[in-house]
């Protein structure tokens, strides 16, 4: 039984951003050498969530748009005060949020070396409290 | 170490509709032959979730209509458009949003032979923009 | 390979409230003596969640908060009738769900015989519907 795990370095472009990962989880697959096994995409952040959707820039917009509306920005949170091990005002729930909504995570069976993905679906990143540098593991379980 | 793909066809009866897919999953399960290990189910498709869920009509019924509550069918959604790779206009929103609040898989361990659900756990193929033909995948990995 | 399942009881203080149980998951971990695999936590009950979030008071208070506002305890839900099965009236629609927005399990790799949590992630048993005795799964996977 085969074990690997890739630590991937991401850095979106905007405070809010839907970054499609797929093609670096198939890479990353197909390197790993594995015939028959499982793949797991995990964030390592609170404010960031792994969704699995349609690539199209629309969705992306409407999600985004969707949980603002949920859980929006102008609201009396309790984290909005003085934290001192932040030493600074707490002020990203929305991103805690989100990310819960959201799920920290997604995995896929590996079939004959290759991720076994859905119809239309896509695998993202979702960046809730940007810009900042990143990173998600993606996990390989197999033989 | 055994590794089982099972692609499930699905079609629901109505447009929004949960369908309970628990005994699929555990024949599927028992006739792998497997001690130990775990199942995956996951869906296919980005309109569609899967979710754990008490198997209780009405709490079926509450979830649907929550979900609608929260992401509201008639509603300006950047994805209501033309889009030219469909052919048509872009009409399912609220669907790829469901799945993105309900997710697109579960997981249990398989001990004995047996999948191991919690009290009242039921497995449900949630669909979200129906009616049309689905499929979800049911991945064992055990020995 | 080696699969184990341990099932944890645990009994929240009050009605809502998450529990946090990132050292009992470790210290199961580390007590499996596995070098690399992967562990699960699944809860057993369909009116409580697994979530992944940073450890502050504040954000936990802001999610129990936001969930409650977008799933309010007073609201006419199909579940609030009288269920024969139950002996009773069903009223914890909320909690079922919040369970479903929260999702029910978290999973994690294990690398060198300690489990890979993201940065500031810990995991979380989110009581929807206490207070009641309460049972969640730790399944540990690997060699």
């Amino acid at each position: 039984m085969k074990f690997e795990l890739k630590e991937i370095s991401i850095r979106a472009k905007q405070e809010f951003e839907m970054i499609n990962i797929t093609e670096q989880v198939k890479d990353t697959v197909r390197e790993c050498g594995i015939s028959n096994g499982i793949v797991y995409v995990i964030t390592e952040h609170t404010t960031t969530g792994i969704a699995v959707n349609e690539a199209l820039p629309c969705v992306e917009k409407d999600i985004m748009q969707t949980l603002d509306r949920l859980i929006p920005e102008n609201y009396p949170y309790n984290h909005n005060h003085y934290l001192p091990s932040y030493g600074t005002i707490g002020g990203n729930t929305p991103g805690h949020l989100k990310s819960l909504l959201t799920g920290n995570h997604c995995v896929f069976p590996i079939v004959e070396g290759k991720v076994k993905l859905g119809s239309a679906a896509d695998i993202y990143f979702c960046e809730y409290d940007g810009i900042k540098n990143r990173k998600y593991m993606i996990y390989v379980m197999g033989e």
